[in-house]
């Protein structure tokens, strides 16, 4: 259906033919979730229902229909975007969570009024807090499973992705699928409920078990899915049509034993769960994820609710093999970014660059670095003020000149068959000011005060992120972003449950997370430095099961925006201890590839930072203190 | 009824005649906790029911009797001692929670039989924790408003206390109780739903509201009490016997206007509660310590639950007056123990010591500062391997002596018509161990680092309690207890919802807290410096909202233990700075009461630690790791 020829409200006819389905269905109202059926952070086109409906592009947001408003939720990093491309028919909602939306919708719609909705783009989460927000209010929630923008999007509505599926060479898998089915069937038999089968919705955690992958999503190499594993058989929804003879072999598709993969409609998900639920069984899944249209299959008594499946948490603990392969693309990955900053060293004076253009070189660089899928996210280049915003990314047509007067912060990350990598790094060409160096040098402070951090085993994340904050705090500074997130093996750059927020799991060795500090000044400049680190065994002065992280980005910080009289001995200690690594890294490697100006410039960049004679000043003001207090005067 | 003279078995008689009532009741089994109807964290003799029916005296633990078994469940700390206590009769369970007692009960009660307990003894969490275990299980949970226990003690039982009841001074109160009242009821108009009610459970909530104590527990200076507040009367449940005419007078008790406290008995709060119910109203309570008895009176759609009722969210942070009552109560509590340290100077190497004995002598000296009301809790004396162990206290018969060749460890305070105390200060006459230094001087780093952290307003203990554990878990070291607790102006000395952990409100300008790190050797010695801090705002480089700690405990820690090579120049300048407030808040107190010895004894221990070299070791390193990378060699 053609839009903008309706003069100011070009999304009448659409909201028309929306509103028609939902007389059909006798509805009030219709909730329009921004997310697909597996919660994924990046979404197919076919899949951006709101987007196409309200208009609004932003990556969070609720609409909601009724036969006379509609309206869209979302948080305030999207409000300018939302009013700029929301027309006429669209009222924007400031707010987020389902509270305000129930608010609005006693109000809107009628007592005896149903509110229906698509039960695969609510989590069960959602779905409770619509629920219990609607309960005693006379408004029915009323799930349909045929979803009604569909409907109306029709034939336009883009093709569901269809490349073949394939599997990953053995080389780059930390161990075959059948061995990980064993390891989840003897995580079910040890769990107290003793679940008959796992259930698998995210579609990560389908990818990961059987090592296969495809590009339905952006970024993320994954294809819509399923799997019920079962104690006795191994069921695999997807579209069969895109395995190729070779894949279906691998999985032992031929036969019916239970460690041959029977593979099913993606479509027949809901029917095949409920069919199964039937038996004397107990499923068990991950609820932080699982949608409420299969969580409806299945009956309460036969259910195993755990926030993440076995899957989820043994895949956020990496084993030996698949650390060296995380740590190898890693090191190709360095060898892009550190092609991409000299590249910049030599081209932003020229003044030909800009965010968006640079957004495409280091593109480009990662794209000629050994098993490459391109990047695991949107690239976020940022010149000056620009890099205060949260989630900026250029266009061709919107973007800002890179220039020797200004900062530059760039978060981007590759997608290898090895791994998956994430790394931020914020330079300045010119003179920095005094303020941005010492915002910078705290940034890196609270990344090497959090990186070099000793703690005790199974510490909670939470728990020690402060130590990122610590020194910005200490002038009156913060970040109000998180500090880390989990990243995976050729899967997930943000990979849950790892991180340093209070829903993330306890720290185990062989896991890995980014620790991500920063600065913003808005209208100014942002500073963000990210590295990512492997959770490692700490060896303490006296013995005990504690823990460290050992980073494995291997790119040299800004030397121009270090303020050294901010760092202490330890710092510096752990700095330089840090470039001698790199150059032990990643110099081989450019050397072996015959780049000898970026080898030469990474001699320069890990030059060891010099030690400055001890803080005077510091032990100047103890002795002071001391001899006034001695003298019995108040400091 | 008499224990000890049926052989093996003295319990037998006491638990055949609760068996009889359970009979009466149709019961198959009786839950017996060890609390009382308030959550107090010191209970009253005649609460304790648990402790008379089982022998086993600690302070955490329930038991359970069924026609043919009795058991009791505690956690690791007990284990020893209620072997000990127990007889033949009692079984004892080394885990906690209700999940083992439901689980035990499935096996020992038949199909169909009735669990019973008092609803005054569950918390509305241990209720709903029970009752959702024996969901479908075909047992039922009895409510019992008469105590079983109760009729088996019969007039054995100790009396209900009945010392007057007594209103502060406005010298010691923040505010008029008329003001305090004021607060809460316009806290209750601004509340989303407009409650018409708040009912106070806490003992500490009433005392708190009207400026009211007594002596009805141990430590804590409440009376047995509810209050009642409405929009327009306040309803204070407790013995009427007990107020004198001047104080009936104070409350204005004559009259029935909203600003006139009706007394009625304590004995009727279910019924009053109950026949309020019955009217268009909704009543505010604190979920966290609000009973099952008082819960089950008020229908679902009348209750306004939060974790905290708003008088413990008012209290929390103290104005202005408080704060000042309860820094002056720190200098004298500082006074009382300067004196005992330097009476143990005196003493110990005589051998005359033991923790017994001293924990009455510093008692005595606390007893002795003016507006002393005893002390806040149990005195902690603990002399060389006893240190390391959790909870202890010396008995009259079981003690040891303590000598200048072990550490002493003192965790005591006091409880003064000003504010309530609690300070623990670790120390050695003798030549302690590099490492008890060590330990030591690493204990004291992290009091220090978290005591001087500035952090943004508004953020959780939790989020910085490792602040106080980073110097320890440097070196392999930790403690398996919490940071810290609020603490009240002559009320409770670990005073809810102020602290470190995950349950704990977010810190806010006003509060105080405990600051408590520590280090255990088990069999050798235990190490714990706490001190109690005001959190204060902090002034930083740059403006913004950010808070920081003002510590009011004024005892020097112990110069034989401080190992000043392991502080940094900011460590030292803190230190210094800090001893430098003690002379100047405690030196003329000692002067006045002409205490010249302990003013010599604080001049010495508090003068200027000595800065020493810079620790050229540390640079020296860097300067090493240096030389080394720019040669190229790994380190």
């Amino acid at each position: 259906m053609a839009r903008a020829h309706w003069g100011c409200c070009p999304w009448l006819v659409l909201l028309c033919a929306l509103r028609q389905q939902m007389q059909t269905q006798n509805l009030s109202a219709y909730i329009i979730p921004g997310t697909d059926a597996h919660m994924n952070e990046y979404i197919g086109q076919h899949d951006e229902r709101r987007a196409w409906i309200t208009g609004f592009t932003g990556s969070a947001g609720t609409a909601v229909v009724t036969m006379k408003k509609a309206a869209v939720w979302t948080d305030s990093r999207y409000w300018t975007q939302a009013e700029r491309q929301m027309d006429c028919n669209w009222e924007l909602h400031k707010e987020v969570g389902t509270t305000p939306i129930v608010t609005w919708l006693l109000t809107e719609i009628p007592a005896g009024g149903r509110v229906g909705f698509d039960p695969f783009l609510l989590s069960i989460d959602t779905w409770e807090s619509y629920d219990l927000a609607l309960q005693g209010s006379n408004r029915q929630l009323v799930s349909i499973t045929t979803n009604l923008v569909d409907l109306v999007w029709g034939s336009e509505r883009p093709p569901v992705p269809n490349q073949p599926i394939y599997a990953l060479q053995e080389a780059f898998t930390g161990s075959t699928w059948q061995e990980k089915v064993s390891g989840v069937r003897s995580q079910m038999q040890k769990h107290q409920k003793v679940p008959t089968a796992v259930l698998l919705s995210a579609l990560e955690e389908t990818a990961w078990l059987f090592n296969l992958r495809a590009s339905d999503i952006p970024y993320n190499p994954f294809f819509y899915s399923y799997t019920l594993l079962t104690d006795s058989s191994i069921r695999l929804f997807a579209n069969k049509s895109r395995f190729s003879s070779e894949t279906l072999s691998y999985l032992n598709s031929s036969c019916t034993g239970p460690m041959c993969v029977q593979i099913e409609d993606y479509s027949q998900v809901r029917d095949s769960i409920q069919a199964y639920s039937l038996g004397d069984v107990r499923i068990w899944i991950g609820t932080s994820y699982t949608m409420y249209g299969i969580y409806e299959m299945i009956p309460k008594e036969k259910l195993v609710t755990d926030t993440y499946s076995p899957v989820m948490m043994t895949k956020a603990v990496k084993n030996s093999k698949e650390q060296a392969l995380l740590k190898a693309s890693h090191v190709r990955d360095a060898v892009a970014v550190i092609r991409y900053l000299v590249w910049l060293e030599k081209n932003v004076p020229k003044g030909t660059v800009d965010e968006f253009s640079g957004a495409e070189i280091v593109d480009k660089f990662r794209g000629e670095e050994q098993f490459s899928s391109g990047p695991s996210f949107e690239t976020i280049s940022a010149s000056g003020l620009n890099a205060a915003l949260a989630h900026y990314s250029p266009t061709k047509e919107l973007n800002r000149k890179l220039s020797s007067d200004e900062m530059y912060l760039l978060d981007s990350g590759g997608q290898y068959w090895d791994g998956t990598t994430d790394i931020t790094r914020t330079v300045h060409w010119g003179t920095p000011s005094a303020f941005q160096k010492e915002a910078y040098t705290r940034v890196l402070i609270g990344n090497i005060d959090l990186s070099r951090l000793i703690f005790p085993a199974a510490t909670s994340g939470r728990m020690v992120e402060a130590f990122a904050r610590r020194a910005l705090w200490d002038a009156g500074l913060n970040y109000g972003h998180g500090t880390g997130h989990g990243i995976g093996n050729f899967l997930c750059v943000h990979e849950w449950p790892v991180g340093f927020q209070s829903n993330n799991i306890a720290m185990a060795k062989g896991m890995f997370t980014s620790i991500e500090p920063g600065y913003y000044k808005d209208g100014e400049f942002g500073i963000r430095l990210e590295d990512v680190a492997l959770v490692v065994e700490a060896k303490t002065k006296y013995p005990g099961s504690y823990l460290t992280f050992e980073v494995v980005s291997f790119v040299p910080y800004d030397r121009n925006l270090i303020d050294v009289s901010l760092l202490s001995p330890e710092h510096l200690q752990y700095l330089n201890r840090y470039y001698q690594t790199i150059r032990e890294k990643v110099g081989p490697e450019l050397q072996r590839r015959q780049l000898l100006e970026e080898f030469e410039w990474l001699q320069q960049h890990t030059e060891p930072l010099a030690a400055r004679a001890p803080d005077t000043a510091s032990w100047a003001s103890v002795l002071v203190v001391s001899t006034l207090a001695i003298l019995g005067w108040s400091v």
